[in-house]
């Protein structure tokens, strides 16, 4: 029975990767158009190319330390051997999820172009399928990941079950590290490609958007492949895995049982299949409108996930037998919950609803007044979120038999997030849709297609803005529970440790060090998004800096009669954004340990409690601040309150540009930071336990 | 030996308010010069004078309430029948700070302009006395409140120690409420009428600031008074209160000795004197260049810093015995602290630095890089106040002997507040000095006085800057040193209710009631900060809406043969500035209460340390992100970077109005907010445990 239940996991896994490839190869069927549309495409895909080698050559390096420090501390007996490898295979799979979704990505945008061409409905349909290949190599790649792991430990090797998880959460420090880098650098370079070329191109030398004649919009477009594509692929994966396996060592310290081991991997793998059926929901007509469109994502997104909703009961009650049937109840709040926090998103950002319109109409008195509301709109949305999390953690602790054995509870909010992050495959698949159709209209723009395919492009990133809300609300929530399953791990990993149980005896919240680790943990957000905002800053800066050499020095650029040095400003945006990712990352990965070293096991847990708090509000805040502007501009764009080129106009530009590094390269970082915070503690317990002062 | 102490307390504080009320006969003996200047300021005064009147009617309905519900209470046994009463003269006297700062701002800003004809040493002595008597009305009327209540209750009634110190917080919740209503009202008032002079006065019509022409401008002088000096009194009546309350009850819990809690008002009277004492060295020579009069202020607040960290040392010898000698490192540590916080404060904000002449360089690229460089200098402004936070409380902790008595270890914190706090005196000398400065300006242009007068109130004004830094800096420190102290007092107070005991047995930090009691609190900061900042857009919306009016309409405003209607702008920004107030701090109040009643008492201590955490962290943030844009816009004024009137002058404009209510509403809010919501938990503490859910 054991070894059925790792099959069935891996038989899954292979299936969405199968289905990837499947939907690549008909992806990959269509016409890429015209020559120029070909030529631009290349451009973006070598740019990609080339940024991804580069940041893996780094990454690399960073990868060998931490691989000799782990091995050092494994022949010190403080780890057992597996872990440095474990960790090096996290980061591995968690780096080419981000790669083939570039590949797809680039591969795509001017075959969803060429596709507009005929028709709306057959732009979705390539823009959809390549966010699908994304969406289900990374929860094929997780999956396998996991399984082969499992295997390995458990029934090669033979290691008990705690340390077979103990070692499968090395791997989540890996991957959380490459998720790191990914989401920092291509954030920073996204962001500072799009604020260069729109300060210079769009405001001082006043060409429009995409324009082949601004010397960074093909590093642009490459920014957002990298960023908002790879980075996210890299991200996704890693908060996959980590729910996944922290749930795992959960049921493990909860249950002593493979069952509740081996439940979320079934979750998971179940989640697989109906997102696979949930994909071929995503049909309409060919006449269909904005709202038809919309209606057929959310009918795939929605099935799949009601379909898990329900088959989950009977799995269950199988795996864990009719006693413990009530820790369906968590998966079903974190699903639901994730879908509320999806809502709420979309309630604060989205143009259709008040807090968004009033913000557009806030721009009539100035940039100073869009931006006072926007950052308003963005701390108060993130009132309901936490408020759902809240109701969220405390029914899945209490269902799941927390009152009498907190360990039991602490399994359910594992299980929560697991359940939130089951529809990833198409939920990924509808978010990651969103770039390559952005991408679409760049290169429809550039190689100066028909105003209709414009529009349908338009129309298409339009729709995976909506989506990207929802995305995004299951990213922050799944971030936050995973972050506290992550937590409870570290205190059930010391307490196993020779001396750890008397380091983390006293975890109550007026004990000096567990404040103190917190204060320092509610910091580290503040810290880590001013990091990322002032790297985003400067590596604009030399981009605009550039682009104003460019229009200086060619001589016919702006009228057509000269090409710009596109190669030039992509290679800028590489080096600088490659330099500014380093020290957020090392920040992260060093205060756990420093953190422990001086405060000891409970300063820890104070740190990790202080991290997700805050890192959950600046996250949320953070989003929903950028996506407001974002949409507040869109809005005033389609003609109210003045329309393009008023005075209102030119103010929600300024916030838009605001929200740029707030929402793509800060806000998302923090749900990586908070988890691997917690992935670095578990890892560097047993130093700590040792050598801590406290 | 113990009505000694308790009547050298009584002396001590009527000291302070015999040399405020000495201080104050001298500024008034000053002329206020012209006709014009006596006018203009009348014109203050009475707007003044009638906002404070409509807010406290506002405030005694909710004080009204609030005696009733603690009446009821009292009569249920769940309260002592003092409890009610104590809340009123809480209420009363921060209010009363309030009031008299404001009146004496009012009567010196018209004497210091007239001063300053004469020369600027003059101008200092009628500007700084007038903040003496701010500042020694604050810590003469704090002193006397607490001292009558200790006589009260121990002497008169003859209450046992512990429900001594019950009674006595509650009248530190009527102090937070009043200086909650205050900051808000006066925070929301004084940002409201400034933006909207500032957007149609300087950006539409084009005429400087402080012209008589602008029908905002006295409202916007008026603002000065109320928010930034009646609201600042109210509030540090609070903070030093509630510091010495807050450790009187600790040190009951902790020693059971009378000596443990009268210290703190042995050491709050030792900073009085030395307050009083320091004050004498503030003087200048008459050629005084900037140097030199930041030197005097400084000189002054040194001084009695140095002799209080001498003095104290045999005053706790002498009170506690020589055993206990220790528990005078704590107060040292507070003192320096209070220093280091201040300083880093300055570092982040004063133009003298490289953070803000960065952020002044990055206004040549646009708005947008501003704002989003001031996020980051003041987000990565947290980490250094936090670390010096954190410092102290491990070091007061444990030289208190916390590690073998954790009591004696959260007495040891709450005494580095009283530390902190023990110069308010001359401190909040300096601090308030600067809004009658800035006012004198004010008086000074409309009153068409000559150039020399205007440069010599900026001179004084931009000298307040500076001071006002290490006064928020206090401020600051010492709020998140008390609420530590109050969530300390919390746990004490239920412990000893009936049933109480069982409820906080379990503080663990993984407690899923203290994990989303910390969530929730941690949120409130940003709620509080989006509804105060939401509330400064509406009511200057309003202001701006007005001020067109008026230029429409008045024929001959622009040329100067018809008056502007200052008392409609006045009037409008009364109105919507009480009406925004009351939201916010009604919030305060229920929260708790509500946390309590479903989270049960583990849960509202969750919320007290996650408010105190994100609290300090969004005050700061908020207060230096604030001052760093405004000191910007200055050092592009004083001709850098292009000077007035460049593109990047207007960026740092945009920047400086949105660090306004950044700085002057929403920050120091917080700091109220974070200790009113452990009062409010402190004196519903029996209702919670009776009725709570979990």
């Amino acid at each position: 029975m054991e070894i059925k239940i790792v099959l069935m996991t891996a038989v899954a896994s292979i299936l969405a990767l199968l289905f990837a490839v499947f939907t690549a190869k008909k992806v990959l069927k269509f016409d890429e158009g015209t020559d120029t549309m070909k030529k631009i495409s290349q451009f973006v895909r070598r740019g990609a190319n080339a940024y991804l080698n580069r940041q893996y050559r780094i990454v690399i390096i960073f990868f060998a330390v931490i691989f000799v420090v782990l091995g050092i501390m494994a022949f010190m007996k403080l780890l057992t051997p597996y872990v440095p490898f474990a960790f090096l295979t996290g980061g591995f799979f968690s780096g080419l999820s981000g790669f083939i979704g570039m590949k797809i990505a680039t591969a795509s945008n001017a075959r969803t172009a060429n596709a507009c061409r005929e028709g709306l409905n057959k732009g979705l349909r390539v823009a959809f399928s390549a966010g699908s290949v994304m969406g289900f190599t990374v929860v094929g790649l997780g999956l396998l990941d996991i399984t082969i792991w499992l295997f390995l430990l458990k029934f090669v090797f033979k290691l008990p079950d705690s340390e077979v998880t103990g070692a499968m959460l090395t791997f989540g420090m890996g991957a959380s590290s490459m998720a790191l880098f990914a989401r920092v650098g291509g954030g920073i370079f996204t962001k500072a490609a799009d604020v260069g070329a729109d300060l210079v191109g769009k405001v001082e030398a006043g060409i429009p958007e995409d324009d082949p004649r601004n010397p960074a919009v093909i590093a642009d477009n490459v920014g957002d492949n990298v960023g908002d594509v790879a980075g996210m692929g890299a991200d996704l994966y890693e908060s996959y895995v980590g729910s996944i396996i922290s749930s795992c060592a959960l049921g493990v310290s909860a249950y002593k049982s493979f069952g509740a081991m081996a439940l979320p991997l079934c979750i998971a793998a179940l989640g697989v299949l109906c997102s696979v059926i949930g994909t071929f929901f995503v049909r309409t007509k060919e006449d269909a409108g904005q709202k038809q469109l919309l209606g057929a994502l959310s009918k795939g997104t929605n099935f799949s996930a009601v379909l898990i909703g329900i088959i989950s009961f009977p799995l269950v009650y199988f795996i864990l037998g009719k006693e413990n049937y009530t820790l369906y109840f968590p998966i079903l709040a974190g699903l639901i919950s994730g879908v509320l926090i999806g809502r709420s998103t979309e309630y604060y950002t989205s143009d259709s609803y008040k807090p968004t319109q009033k913000l557009a109409a806030s721009s009539e008195t100035g940039s100073a007044t869009i931006i006072i509301n926007g950052l308003s709109v963005g701390m108060l949305s993130t009132l309901i979120p936490i408020i759902i999390v809240s109701v969220c953690v405390l029914v899945s602790y209490f269902v799941s038999g927390g009152a009498g054995n907190p360990a039991m509870g602490l399994y359910g909010i594992a299980l929560a997030a697991v359940g939130m992050l089951s529809t990833l495959g198409i939920t990924l698949a509808t978010d990651a849709y969103g770039p390559v159709a952005d991408n679409a209209g760049g290169i429809a723009q550039m190689a100066e297609l028909e105003e209709v395919v414009r529009e349908r492009t338009d129309a298409l990133d339009s729709l995976g803005n909506t989506t990207a809300a929802t995305g995004k609300g299951f990213a922050i929530g799944s971030a936050a529970l995973t972050a506290l399953a992550l937590m409870a791990s570290y205190i059930d990993k010391v307490k196993i440790l020779d001396g750890g149980l008397e380091k983390i005896s006293n975890l109550s919240i007026n004990n000096p060090t567990v404040l103190i680790g917190l204060f320092i943990g509610a910091c580290l957000p503040f810290v880590f998004a001013a990091l990322t905002m002032s790297s985003v800053g400067r590596a604009a800066q030399s981009v605009v800096i550039e682009v104003r050499r460019q229009f200086k020095e060619i001589k016919g650029l702006m009228d057509g009669t000269a090409e710009a040095d596109y190669a030039k400003c992509v290679d800028l945006c590489t080096r600088s954004s490659l330099h500014e990712m380093v020290l957020p990352t090392i920040v992260a990965v060093i205060v756990p340990v420093v953190v422990g070293l001086v405060l000891g096991c409970s300063g820890v847990v104070g740190m990790l409690a202080g991290a997700t708090a805050t890192g959950f509000l600046m996250a949320v805040f953070m989003s929903n601040s950028g996506g407001a502007w974002d949409n507040a501009k869109k809005y005033i764009e389609s003609g109210h309150f003045g329309g393009k080129g008023s005075d209102g106009h030119k103010a929600a530009v300024v916030g838009d540009t605001v929200g740029d590094p707030f929402k793509d390269t800060s806000g998302p970082s923090i749900n990586i930071l908070i988890k691997l915070l917690s992935m670095v503690s578990i890892v560097f317990a047993a130093l700590v336990v040792k050598f801590s002062i406290f």
